[in-house]
């Protein structure tokens, strides 16, 4: 917040925690540029994640300031520090974000920790008022907002691969979470004979390559869809699929495993191929769990739509990102990178407040999401706030 | 110890708190035919596992002294009931059984359970004095003993695919037991793209399945070995190979596991067999783990040679359950089937005391090893019985 001040901005916290600082120009009812990025980590996450991009926003606007450019933006530039973004406690994501965008239901309120106590006790704790009328308080017009930007670090290792330390999001993949549950016949290790095994790991096992060999190679599975012109090659580039966790039952190295469930992590910038990815894997899993006479059911946790930046910002993004480097000691060839996200970020929330939504992402080392080794070269942190700092030049009185 | 009584046996509980059952007969220094199996289960086991053998022979031995027969016994016939076979306690098995066989090494008595108790203080707590020099009392003499023959539930499907009640046993099949670690590289479900991913899950997931056809193939990855005549195809036909745990590193739906470890037990009746297969398993997995830029290494936990029975004594059994089932009501047809034992049984242990070791198995319903549900039809429970009777028979001077 002293920070933000010292950029010379007005500052204040809203009923969800989110801290803001906005500018006092001249055109204060006009519609207004939001730059945000969260303040909360998960734990051991290292210093860049969320923050960088909430540095990067003060520090362009301290310069604009020092240079005397501040009064002479032509619309309120506002930075916005979500409060929570990651949901650690609540396991509910974009709790700040949300709520600035008004999506936020009044049911998220009485969501509970572990320890059973809800969001709304500890904003009470910390003196905010957070109650279904404070919400609507809370919530941006979206007339009054003209876009929304956000610098984040990459936390994966496409900008490492290309060597460019930066790159403009043209999208926020949308993403469905499905936990496959597979039930065998338990048996001893040593007395079932191969043939007659349902095995639940040795079931599980092949469906999980299944998954693999279905993102990894889209274009063989979907051939027949090619043909009929339906995915384009461009829709299914981006697809990612994850296991993350299995788990077996009854665990004991000498015994068959009578049940072992595993989630399932799919995401691509197109939704309806996630959709065709999520229905051709379904009916490989029913048609392999049949044939292995085993019993498997796939429950659908979790379904996001894709978010898709808007193009005039992101070229503008990418205007500014050339003119940036440009001015960098450090040689760098060939186009901005143009990609997309797979993580979700709170650009993903703000895009139900307005169309204008735009991200810049930042190289970064190892390409792990919230490790501690993730680090950033100072020079790409450089690269980044000078970035901003170009894309805000545009919405400057020259 | 009533019931052993009861059927006319004299009753002692040994230093290491196994159960003795001895007939008096004329011939007392003749060499013992030894009838034993376990008086302890896992938890939720049912009611046969183990017991059904001790009773069965107890049962046999009752017929004989009714009949007026256990005096013309012309060797000694001694029941014992084991006192710890599946190590459930102290992680160690065949405890009881190991002592009289003289393969428990002394340093056994110093394996502690969970609160740090070791088996010398359990034994002590009950009165049982047991040291190094109690061992050498504990352990048999191998000139005193004729064979060792030991009724137990199969504990898998095969009698009760085959419809048969009882079986032969011509073996038990030896294990190994390893630890597979695969370390790749941790990521975000959403920022690595396919093609760059080190996915220890993925990786894990195919290597669970190329052991699984490795084991249920063998004719095919031994294709070369056959046409040299090594493997026949009878060495591979019991080969099974489980993977029973599995665990993964971070364990989080959004993250692309850094690691996953999971265990593999492999058992053959055939040493070779076993060996080839835990070595072209090997291979594979480092060739694949090489392909994919993961690291895997491969621990040995355990390794047991196969207990092979005695073929005379495996054709004296085979011969008492047909005489048997001829008795029965049922109308049984077909051979009596031999089958090998993939599970670990005392007679394993007692294979070291003498070369002459049976085994009778016992059909079961549902084949599943430790299961409360695992049950056996009365029927063929009479018929185990009958069986042993018609073998106990043979040692009796008509």
């Amino acid at each position: 917040m002293s920070w933000m001040q010292d950029a010379g901005l007005k500052t204040w916290v809203d009923q969800m925690g989110n801290l803001h600082g906005r500018t006092d120009t001249v055109n204060a009812t006009a519609e207004t540029l939001l730059i945000g990025s969260h303040l909360d980590t998960v734990v051991d996450a290292g210093k860049y994640d969320g923050s960088l991009g909430i540095i990067c926003a003060i520090s362009a606007l301290k310069v604009l300031r020092i240079k005397g450019k501040l009064e002479k933006l032509y619309r309120p530039v506002e930075v916005i520090a979500f409060s929570d973004e990651e949901g650690v406690r609540f396991q509910s994501t974009f709790l700040g974000s949300a709520a600035i965008a008004g999506i936020l239901p009044p049911t998220a309120l009485q969501i509970s920790d572990k320890s059973g106590i809800t969001v709304q006790d500890v904003l009470r704790e910390n003196s905010f008022e957070a109650t279904d009328e404070s919400l609507v308080w809370v919530k941006y017009n979206p007339k009054s907002v003209w876009g929304y930007v956000e610098v984040h670090i990459e936390q994966g290792p496409v900008l490492e691969t290309l060597g460019y330390p930066l790159g403009v999001v043209k999208g926020i993949a949308g993403q469905t979470r499905l936990k496959v549950e597979v039930s065998g016949a338990q048996g001893h290790a040593g007395t079932v004979p191969m043939l007659m095994r349902q095995d639940s790991m040795a079931a599980a096992a092949e469906l999980i390559v299944t998954l693999e060999t279905l993102c990894k190679y889209p274009d063989k599975l979907f051939a027949y869809d090619e043909q009929c012109g339906f995915f384009e090659k461009e829709s299914l580039a981006g697809l990612v699929c994850t296991v993350g966790e299995i788990s077996c039952w009854p665990s004991a190295s000498n015994v068959i495993p009578g049940q072992v469930n595993f989630t399932v992590d799919i995401r691509a910038i197109d939704d309806e191929a996630r959709k065709s990815v999520v229905s051709e894997f379904s009916n490989q899993v029913y048609r392999k769990c049949e044939q292995r006479m085993v019993n498997c059911t796939i429950k659908h946790k979790h379904d996001a739509e894709a978010a898709h930046c808007d193009s005039e910002l992101t070229l503008q993004l990418k205007h500014a990102t050339s003119s940036a480097l440009r001015k960098m000691p450090s040689d760098i060839h060939g186009d901005v990178p143009i990609l997309m996200s797979g993580a979700g970020h709170d650009a993903m929330a703000m895009s139900h407040l307005t169309k204008q939504v735009g991200m810049l992402f930042v190289r970064c080392r190892g390409g792990i999401s919230h490790s501690p080794e993730e680090s950033v070269l100072d020079d790409d942190v450089w690269a980044a706030g000078l970035a901003l700092l170009q894309f805000l030049d545009q919405h400057v009185n020259q």
